[in-house]
């Protein structure tokens, strides 16, 4: 396999992609919506192969259902490119006009970031949202998927270059790197004269093996240990249902909460009522050593917290608890263990709850509402490519927006220095 | 020297920076002022040991030059501290603002980066360059400076810390690493934990290192293959004065000059009067066989380029050539050879303009003015702290407003998903 020409092509096809208009990159994928469809018998066979080595493999029922792709999964995927044709296209946006005293006129414009990487794993269905949201900002992309989705990703690859080939357009927008082999994957995250950035989707290992072995930008995108802080003015019943909202409603996802702190003041009352909620679904209490106190003789399931807890992303139903002595003991436990994705805090207070807002550092925080908001779907960005943690470039859930880059376009009349 | 104190106290030091009003900051910028020409002598007495160390060293006299305080030039370093505190605050700006259909309300704010990381060398001014633009923002910065230029930079951190203590500010809004093991900077590139971003500043060898060793995101900046494209409509007056000027006015800069361009249909015509205004600085054209040919009979120093010529940034009176059959093929050679930097045609057709500013991937594109205005300064930055030739985060001439992230900030009233 030959990473640098995949990325030479990439390059190439990404300059012909900047300058499309918005007519022709939504008539192209007016073109993949059809390709797709008519490609699926061909993409559930391949699916089929994925899931059968899946199976042979022993994968968990969880991920051979991320695997699993039938009529209805693969109709949904191509009227997901229907919302994105409907999406505005940042492209060309003016950001900024003014003209000097010379008379030279500069426009920061809005353009494409270039060449996108794009690593996941075995959702087959990722081929297809990054492909959409990378080609209607005029980038190409590289992907490299899990190799447990390997046939399904080439078949879904393959029908979305039937589209563009269909639309006259270069094939190569859209690129998979077929290689299994981990030196591949690691010469591709060192490819920086032709990626741009690479966005790592996926589980925490996939995430951090990605950010210490790139040489080409990444951006930080996931994991999310996320806080409920309770504070003393808290409303109850908004505690209770907020905490079980977000510890429970879906647990495998990144903006589920992970951990909740609670007011000395209040812990008494509010921990017991807390606890008898999150009972339905039998979750587990990871105590410190006040919280533990409070509830050792409530029905439920605790544990003694370790100090490994703070830190942890359970996907689970477990959620670590800790009493702390003030809202800038909540903000400091947050800002040294969170991964700066989602924390809430639950008041009504108007003080605190700024206080709180202003001096959390994570991509959002909320005032009396669930974290499980933190999406860009919800947040009305029509789409999603990942939720950054970091906050170089681009912080929070990820769209449209946020694969571009701008460039500043000066008009003179022979102006020199 | 134990540099994850260092970040530690960054990093703690970074929540505090980021709730201070724009008053707090620009008061405590007044008294680093003060402070700054309080220490003028102790300064001074700082860089004429670095002096005696470079003399001894054998640094040559344009590093000497950088390396030089006087009392004129500490004076106009804190005069550039009051250019600062009048500039307009970006911290705090509301980017969006919305309210989705459950009621849920969502800010989308500007806030500070955190903690930002500067690599730079033997230039005891960008010490306060950088502090005073990191701090404006609300950012704590971390320096590591050249070792030529050590005892300086202690000199002017200690004048700056001084100022922020009159202020009751933590002095750790500005550390300097004093350390000049290789060593301790790799670690310090690695520090993910407590950096948020580094920004390299100074030569291409030293931005290379950088992001080939840093694990903490790097905006690249610096280095500048310009490239002037003499299209078939140019006028050829203002095809001469801006080819002098970006190649002569100030030669050891990114924003210079480095390649020239020229349409076939023009070139005869147009490079032997190019040429005999070059030869007023003695300029060398390292030309390829085409212009070779026309220039060979002309008085003027000519050489033939390698391949080699056209990816140099010579920063010397030196400018490669070539001739080019058509904009398509000039637009084809910068994106193949430019840093990304800034590059210019000179035409009077506006369609052939149009397609290289549109094409051309590079962060600042000309039409009919020189590369040289590429500066935050002359954008109307009112400061810089680097020219990103990156496409991630910023792109450009970097001031405050490329110092900052965002947050979203989400006000609810007992919603769940």
């Amino acid at each position: 396999m030959n990473l640098r020409s995949i990325g030479e092509q990439a390059k190439q096809s990404s300059y012909g992609l900047a300058v499309l208009t918005s007519q022709q990159k939504n008539e192209a994928l007016d073109r993949v919506y059809h390709a797709l469809l008519k490609n699926t018998d061909k993409i559930l066979s391949a699916n089929q192969k994925d899931m059968e080595n899946g199976r042979r493999k022993g994968l968990n029922e969880g991920l051979l259902d991320r695997l699993m792709l039938n009529q209805e999964r693969i109709q949904a995927m191509a009227d997901s490119i229907r919302d994105i044709i409907q999406l505005e296209d940042p492209i060309g946006e003016v950001l900024d006009s003014y003209t000097l005293e010379n008379g030279l006129q500069i426009k920061k414009k809005r353009v494409p970031i270039g060449v996108i990487g794009i690593i996941y794993e075995a959702r087959p269905n990722v081929t297809l949202d990054a492909f959409t949201i990378c080609f209607k900002t005029g980038n190409a992309v590289i992907l490299k998927g899990g190799s447990d989705a390997l046939y399904s990703n080439q078949a879904i690859t393959k029908a979305i270059q039937e589209g563009l080939m269909d639309s006259q357009i270069d094939e190569n927008a859209i690129q998979l790197i077929t290689s299994t082999s981990h030196e591949d994957t690691e010469q591709f995250m060192k490819m920086t004269d032709y990626v741009d950035v690479i966005i790592p989707r996926g589980s925490r290992r996939l995430i951090q093996s990605v950010m210490a072995n790139a040489k080409v930008p990444v951006i930080e995108t996931g994991a999310g240990n996320c806080h409920i802080y309770l504070d003393a003015f808290a409303d109850i019943q908004k505690a209770i249902d907020i905490v079980y909202n977000a510890k429970t409603q879906r647990i495998g996802v990144c903006n589920a909460a992970e951990s909740l702190l609670v007011h000395k003041d209040i812990a008494q009352k509010i921990l017991p009522k807390v606890q008898e909620k999150l009972n339905e679904k039998n979750v587990l209490l990871k105590c410190d050593e006040d919280s533990y106190a409070i509830l050792k003789d409530h029905p439920g399931r605790i544990d003694h917290a370790t100090k490994e807890d703070w830190g942890e992303e359970y996907l689970d139903y477990i959620l670590s608890v800790k009493v702390v002595k003030d809202v800038k003991e909540a903000i400091d436990h947050i800002n040294t263990y969170s991964t700066r994705h989602s924390e809430c805090i639950v008041t009504e207070n108007e003080k605190n709850a700024q206080q709180f807002l202003n001096e959390v550092d994570s991509a959002c925080v909320y005032w009396n509402a669930s974290t499980r908001f933190t999406d860009g779907g919800v947040f009305g960005f029509g789409a999603e490519i990942g939720i950054s943690t970091g906050k170089i470039h681009a912080r929070g859930p990820m769209a449209l927006k946020e694969m571009t880059s701008y460039k500043y376009v000066i008009q003179g009349n022979g102006q020199v220095r």
